[in-house]
């Protein structure tokens, strides 16, 4: 792929966190991989979205080295790096500090299957990650981060739960390019918003079982989906 | 009626959902049936709602036979023709993921009658589903979904109450055609909202007595209405 | 007063009630007096909000009788009166079912007033109806709402507290003329919205001292008012 | 600094509280201070925001003597001034009644640090302010409202906690300027929202942990800042 696309890519995936309203000021970044080189393109850092151009967008090497560009990138690189090290399926990363997927992670409360629009999705609850420790905090703190979400996801495949809350932080969400990674940050909000009314009106409301949860997530994914129209 | 007006009445319908704010990307889908010729007209599956014309508007018979169209209808199809075939009273079906309606579909509790603006519209309680058994969701899942709807109403007249709220999943609802059908989605919407507001306002919060919720289901519909302007 | 001007007045006032989103279709009605005349000017029921033009308002005397006008009034008509002929201060009333000032009513709970935004307008709770009997909702309904109304101010000044929740159906509130009525039903319901949260942030949240409440009430009204420009 | 780039500030800070939906007509008011000259630039008390100009915006002395401009100032023009006189490091503030905010307030509970959102913004939990006495309302009320803001400090810097939750009313923001103290008024808003959510996801929430707190203030403060791009 041409960086120009990648950039182009990525720029308007974090345009889309913005129509979305899931970004106040600039808390929020989405970034994209080209596999084939290794390279990442993200947000530069506290840059106004409204005033971001493709070029603005930061490339870095896996190791951090930015490769282009003339500004800073986003202080959540690290983290968005670990993601792709180490989730060999993913091609975008989203972060947003979204209205109630942040507070579902301020909770530290993983987020339970309560409908199909959740099932249509996630494969399972969105999980919390542990706390960091004061020595990870006084560390590489945003690599840390990462490895923090990495050891959420030791026995959950990331591509099939493309989403997880950081403790006391917020969500970070990905998929197979920036867009995708974008379009889970929003599904996640509304689902977070769902699972917290849902909360409200009834405090022992039960997940769904299994089999639906199973249902709708493969009527929209892998070989048997049968949802949308055949890509030809 | 002519199919071309039929398709331009659903596609209308599945405009007002969005226009309303009761979807988020493609979640939803309205249709309409025109009774003489016993053929449905259905939003296609998975088509932004932006670029959807009134020719994409697919029709099928009520065995779900595609008589017209070259896209897939949305997948729940299947559900709005158990709802045409049982409920012989009603011309349209409109369904969303909305908000605050899946919140109790997920909840799995009927929405109380708690005021005069649930009662202006449903006669009655929003039913909920029972939960599908696993040999069903294995099955003919959509017609399934349909048929546990149709079994909730055995005992409610679908013309009084023209929502229910499927468990774990998100309400549907009905009305003379597709355009009332959808109308009914926002209303439910509205009371969903309010009736959640309701009861964290007062967890103990009573619903209306039979009288007034009478009183205000029949100010607008059947012989004695007096709402509105005479229709000439 | 002109009855064009009034008129125009009321369908102002009727707009405004939409503008800030406090109406969800036609539910909701605002009319003004001209007490010189003895008439009164009020929304016609059930005509959608951006086709209503100042001919539309129907004109009624005291008695409900329809002096000028072609179309049915709203049918909330007899409550309006029933203001208007007990309340001698007032020249306007507003009607919605605002989110949730008619969660408050279809809780039957006062709203307390937990802090200044509150005593700013209004010199109190906001007091709830008591239920109307069986016998007075097969009588003359909307006529008994007024005098339900009526009956709550049996000890409170309308003109210090302009609103009221009906329970289970939704606030009416009123003011100098129709522009203020609707005013009082903006902030009715922006107080509404924050007593709910206050709520639910703390269960036991208490309301305000009278000093504060008298201080800040008497700041905006009355003969030491001192907020705002001096009126010339 | 020239009064007329002072007034456009005010003006600016102003108007955006307008924007970001924190302002109901006219509850909320911003104001700016040149140190060099002692004086406050301050909206006027109860002028519409779409009709503000620079020049109607009022400028005080730290006495309280209007010095220029035709208009009353903002009512609540004794309260900013306290907060200059006593808080050396601010340079402008910001009041209003934004819905959650207000309800923290109205609840008389402190915000606490649930995330990094708020970490990012303010070094410790949003503090409440002791109810007033009642000699205190009846005696010069706003200036008793900054003193009792400035009590509550008295164990906390102003500059890394730039909000204060005023018992029963609603808070007061501050920073280096009024368009920073209108900033940090739409952070409060959006932490308070979601600080609620938190606890009615889970009622138990724990704050941050003071090493993330401290991360988080000090990755957007002080001299080892390193968010956003280096200003040269």
């Amino acid at each position: 792929m041409l960086l120009k696309t990648l950039r182009e890519e990525v720029r308007e995936a974090n345009l889309e966190l913005v129509r979305r309203g899931l970004v106040l000021y600039t808390f929020g970044n989405a970034s994209g991989i080209d596999r084939a080189q290794a390279l990442v393109a993200i947000k530069p850092s506290g840059v106004p979205y409204e005033e971001l151009t493709p070029e603005q967008i930061v490339i870095s090497d896996l190791a951090g080295k930015i490769v282009d560009g003339t500004l800073r990138p986003s202080s959540d690189l690290a983290t968005h790096l670990e993601l792709y090290k180490h989730f060999s399926s993913i091609g975008g990363v989203a972060h947003t500090h979204s209205e109630f997927g942040t507070s579902w992670a301020q909770a530290e409360t993983p987020i339970p299957c309560f409908g199909t629009t959740h099932a249509d999705s996630f494969h399972g609850p969105i999980p919390v990650t542990e706390r960091l420790t004061p020595s990870q905090i006084a560390g590489d703190y945003e690599l840390e981060t990462g490895l923090a979400i990495v050891r959420t996801f030791s026995k959950i495949d990331p591509a099939s739960v493309p989403a997880v809350l950081v403790a006391g932080h917020a969500p970070f969400c990905w998929g197979k390019d920036a867009a995708e990674a974008a379009h889970h940050a929003v599904i996640l909000e509304y689902v977070a918003r769902m699972a917290s009314h849902t909360l409200s009106i009834h405090a022992e409301s039960r997940p769904l079982g299994s089999e639906l949860h199973d249902k709708h997530f493969l009527r929209k994914h892998g070989r048997n989906a049968y949802y949308g129209q055949v890509k030809t």
